[in-house]
């Protein structure tokens, strides 16, 4: 087989507050044939998320940090161009944990590769609304939230890949629902997706005018708050919950560049007389969805129940420059590289 | 009948910041003959209790607010004087919510009145182990902290009527327990309960040094965080929690007398990467575990395995100084008020 260079992106130095292109490293390397029980990938796309932040620090967390001078991983999709595994055939498509880079040699196991399953989607769905970012908002709303029909949700970073799913599967469980995101242009696309009232938060301000900009757009209160922003939006949710109101928390993008501590929401008593449960969510914990997930969010989609954003950055040379833009919110829908 | 006079405790002023003496007035009152279907009571006991701070402002919450000028309302066991309901005779021993007086004459409905039940036990344990504080920690510690045997439960304000009936029920389901109070005293009595380690918060500090404290004293990690206290310990507790720990909100005394909004923990987002839960918990959603509760109770309160302590104050007089003590932890087990 003839020799497969690849580009991939090495941590060059621990961020301190927001990352800077400086902090990483694009270098070439040779991908070996596969040896017995390997399989070479070519990468076709991979995916940028927020939670990457965390593993760029030197802190013990849910994943592991990211080695300085190593190669980064995450969400890929591509083909297998070479197989010593019985289970891979040459054009399979596949997904692993091989990110940030454009090809690789490994064994299955290692990378957490599997076989696409033969949906009528693109491979770069399962990067998305058919994969990680879905199954969380799956989950997270359904199992975390509860939301019963009727009832208000409230969902941050609506714009977002997480975001745009938990507005939409709201409105499918016959939800009020109201979405928090930065700009007109996405505050109009939400819209467009069926949620009945947009916070542009950009224009609104934090602080209390969140919480008033809340209190108008969900006029019975809110019965659900799924948080991937945290800080004042997660104080403005506190504010305007119902009694026995629930908060999946699964992200809270707005302090991951904070080289402080930042300090929590002034009115956390509010969670014993209104009897509220904020509860963690890390998609892992959910695993047991993934066959419901498929199924409800196949049919979704072929129905138009379930629409989707994609933003696209073009190569591997784009890829910190997509994940940096998260944090500014430069996507809509789900962020994305395109590398082959 | 001869006429009964009443001393009973009006709320003056609404406090800001630490209640003041001169935010309450005593007055007399002549209580009247009860009318058909009416009952009159004299108080034998009343408990002063953390949760009517917030009832001294004029905000809705999940109790209403006291009136200014009006008596104010609470927990209280007495004995029927008079009668003109079937279901109650002279001589019995009720409890009811017309507390902060000395006697009364009302529609029982109309103040939760209730007959004790006949366990052995004296009548002001139906304001404490065996009432509204017993049930609390039962439902909040089970069915919200789901400890396991094994596990580590740590249990804030551990020297209060709450806190040190978690403590002990945590012991009985097999659990590691740490508990928090302020002062030796209080620490000495929690380890001649049982309890494996008790913080003196006082002299530990807070910040840094009260996570150090718990991190220490609780070896493995926290599953179970029952929290009375909120502020420094909240966020110790998050600091120091293991994935999926679970953490009933009861109360957060060290915030109740602020007179401007406190800041959060700073450590909220380890919520998502340890998935913890945090929820807010009032006994009232709780009522249907009366009866598991008083079975149990009764029983280990028979067997020894609960022990419990009363901080009494003597006379309708020092009723509002026995409730200003709570904030200073002048109580170790129930805080009460003997009335005759």
């Amino acid at each position: 087989m003839a020799k497969v260079t690849s580009r991939e992106w090495r941590l060059a130095a621990r961020p301190v507050g927001e990352p800077s292109p400086s902090d990483f490293a694009l270098s070439s390397v040779e991908i070996g044939d596969p040896a017995e029980g390997e399989v070479q990938v070519r990468n076709l796309w991979m995916t940028v998320d927020p939670y990457m932040r965390g593993r760029m620090n030197d802190v013990k967390s849910y994943s592991p940090p990211f080695q300085l001078g190593e190669a980064m991983t995450g969400g890929a999709v591509g083909e297998v161009t070479a197989s010593r595994d019985a289970g891979y055939q040459v054009g399979d498509l596949v997904s692993s944990m091989a990110g940030w880079r454009e090809a690789f040699t490994a064994a299955p196991r290692a990378v957490a590769m599997m076989k696409l399953p033969s949906l009528k989607l693109p491979p770069q769905a399962f990067l998305g609304v058919a994969g990680m970012p879905g199954l969380t908002a799956y989950a997270g709303l359904l199992r975390i939230g509860e939301p019963k029909a009727g009832e208000t949700v409230f969902v941050s970073g609506a714009g977002g890949a997480v975001g745009s799913l938990v507005a939409q599967i709201a409105k499918i469980k016959g939800c009020y629902v109201v979405g928090s995101a930065g700009g007109q242009e996405k505050c109009d696309w939400l819209r467009s997706l069926g949620v009945d009232a947009a916070i542009d938060y950009k224009a609104v301000g934090g602080g209390p005018a969140l919480t008033a900009a809340l209190r108008e757009a969900a006029p019975k209160g809110v019965d659900v708050y799924f948080d991937n922003v945290g800080g004042d939006h997660l104080t403005a949710a506190i504010d305007c919950a119902n009694i026995h109101a629930r908060m999946p928390i699964c992200g809270m993008i707005s302090l991951y560049n904070n080289t402080r501590p930042s300090p929590g929401p002034h009115n956390m008593p509010m969670i014993i007389g209104k009897r509220l449960k904020l509860q963690g969510l890390l998609v892992s914990d959910h695993a047991d969805m993934q066959p419901a997930f498929v199924k409800d969010m196949s049919e979704w989609i072929a129905t138009g129940r379930i629409r989707y954003e994609e933003t696209v950055a073009e190569g591997i040379e784009s890829a910190p420059q997509a994940f940096l833009s998260l944090f500014s919110g430069g996507n809509t829908g789900k962020m994305l590289v395109r590398l082959a």
